[in-house]
């Protein structure tokens, strides 16, 4: 309990880089990506090797518990997750006026909404107010329902009746299943659950830190997340996997390649798709992502490899010096082209990945007891001034 | 446009205080808290003079604009934010949807929830895409809907049909004719409205934080909101005026004061509208409002009076040396309980009130460029081990 907040002496000032960079909020057991080495990890493990060899439920399982479960506790997982898949009698009424009323903002608008409909549904209690299992029950319904969520509002908003879940289903093929309304195939399934493991978690991003700073309030698992899916949506975070593919469709055709980039570049325009503000070398996630395009094939595979080499040269040519490489959203957005998923749903699926690292990092946070609460510095005019009567 | 990300270097790691104490995010002119002079101010003017002195729209349009508004300017401002209270069509029709879903969270999940869709429904852009008279738009639309969904939500909820706003009246006036269906006396319109007025804002907050650090990504005024009202649900935000009153019934006669404090005191139990993690001093606001208090008068005051003596003699003679004194939450609670208003719709009234200082927050973050993006230490376990397979 707090003390009434009175045994804490008043904060000196400190001053810290713009936009807090390289300031370290916490410790976390959770991962960590190493820039210059092209490297992350959920906890002890290379995130891209659990990519290659574990299902999602798995590496959901080490995110949340904080071990790789045996067969028996993947099983067990999988199972108690997949029963968590429908959702509850009241959401399921609203999301059609959800669906309806949200297209204007995007995708994630809807999300939004609906998470929060769904926590306040569930009865959601304050994490201040839950023991750690509690939290995680929260935790798992939540990240259990957001495929549910986003495919049905996607299908309203397209005028089709949402398709139920099916616990028989691994998590990646429901999510294909409950979006197309037929079951997927194997490889697609596979493409996409190993898209999803990538996407899990990337360090202390804006996302993950809004999480962060709302569980540190002890206010709800869905008071955190519909923050997390707010932050998340602003341009500025970065993810966007439909935008490069939409540079590849501008482009059109090979021989228009260098022209279209040069012009972009010489007038000081980002190519979507490349840079990345962690990564000094090739990320890690675009690396893999272009295997699994490559056991594709087909034409816009081939015009990706083509386009990624042309600007990577043109970029060395124009701004030496520069590791510039493509980053998760190049090759991310391939794959979800080859794997079926309308563009609209790239950004969603992300966050349908995304939401188990924001839930993880919500019960890492849920565990300290103290308030993220920084400081700011006045630099209007001098105060007080007396207070003018009106006009 | 952010330029690929590719100039600015990895931050090295900076170590500074839990929870970021004290650490300087970023200038601002909007306001301070100077917890040691037990003085806060918006812009350069005394809150509680603006409370004392001047109408909720003019402070709000301080906020906003950063002056004071002439009598031309006040009637305005005035006008304008009454047409902005009715609520789109497809949002008034999803809130009794809402408000029979949101009833297990509490009153801020359906804030929560309907501030989303209220968003999603005006087809809100994000702030990255718009200029600084459209974000204007934006974030006016809201802090001048959010009491007529908050009233609709909570008669709704009791069986009610709500009441559409007037436009004839102030903003404090309508909230309470949308509450309770017919014209307020004008007293309480007053005490209601300071009220107001002096919750519009206090130093950086965690709720305000977070609205912060969603707008730095880009995001829509809708998303910086709602994870806004996600942190002010949390309980160690503080901002819970009922459980003060909730205090002065469960203590009941002058009688039991003493030995129900010295109890809760002894056993390290909070006293719920006492202290504050700011204030060195008597809460400016709890001073204002005590005022507020007594000239209504009548046996909830004088009762409230003793208690607050009590308490401060026990406290200071159980616990020397330490400063304390009521806060906000104390005569705010006894002011609201005087106006009518039902104990559900206090932290829902304060909210009504701080989304105006949230907006003003989002405003002056989004002519910042920089993400707020802190860094974590990861702790785990050495990374990598090899991913084991499957049991």
């Amino acid at each position: 309990m707090p003390n009434n907040g009175i045994t804490s002496p008043a904060p000196a000032s400190v001053a810290v880089p713009r936009g807090l960079a390289g300031v370290v909020v916490t410790d976390t057991a959770l991962g960590d990506v190493r820039g210059r080495e092209g490297f992350y990890h959920y906890r002890q493990f290379s995130a891209v090797e659990l990519a290659q060899t574990r299902s999602f439920e798995d590496v959901w399982h080490l995110m949340i518990y904080g071990w790789l479960p045996d067969a028996a506790e993947s099983a067990a997982f999988a199972a108690r997750t997949a029963a968590l898949r429908v959702l509850p009698e009241p959401v399921a009424a609203a999301l059609p006026a959800l669906a309806g009323a949200g297209a204007g903002s995007g995708p994630l608008a809807g999300l939004r909404s609906a998470l929060s409909l769904f926590g306040a549904a569930r009865g959601f209690r304050p994490l201040y107010d839950l023991d750690p299992d509690q939290r995680r029950e929260d935790a798992l319904a939540v990240a259990a329902v957001v495929p549910t969520l986003l495919t049905a509002l996607h299908r309203l908003a397209a005028g089709q009746e949402p398709v139920a879940p099916r616990a028989d289903l691994s998590c990646a093929a429901n999510y294909l299943y409950m979006l197309g309304g037929c079951e997927p195939e194997p490889e697609r399934v596979r493409a996409v659950e190993q898209y999803l493991i990538s996407t899990v978690d990337h360090g202390f991003n804006a996302s993950t830190f809004t999480a962060r700073v709302i569980a540190s309030t002890g206010a709800d698992t869905a008071a955190c997340l519909v923050g997390a899916v707010g932050a998340l949506s602003g341009p500025l975070h970065g993810g966007a996997p439909s935008r490069a593919l939409d540079t590849l469709d501008a482009i059109g055709t090979p021989d228009r390649i260098d022209p279209w980039i040069r012009e972009r570049v010489l007038a000081g325009e980002r190519i979507m798709g490349f840079g990345h503000p962690v990564y000094r070398t090739e990320d890690p996630r675009s690396h893999m992502l272009r295997g699994i395009a490559e056991s594709f094939g087909g034409p816009l595979v081939d015009f990706a490899i083509q386009v990624e080499g042309r600007v990577e040269a043109i970029l060395a040519e124009l701004k030496p010096g520069r590791e510039l490489h493509t980053n998760v959203e190049f090759y991310a957005g391939v794959v979800m082209e080859l794997c079926g998923l309308p563009r609209t749903m790239f950004t969603p699926t992300f966050a349908a990945a995304r939401v188990v690292g924001w839930s993880a990092n919500i019960l890492e946070q849920a565990a300290d007891s103290k308030i993220i609460r920084p400081a700011a510095r006045y630099v209007g005019p001098p105060a007080p001034e007396p207070v003018p009567t009106v006009g």
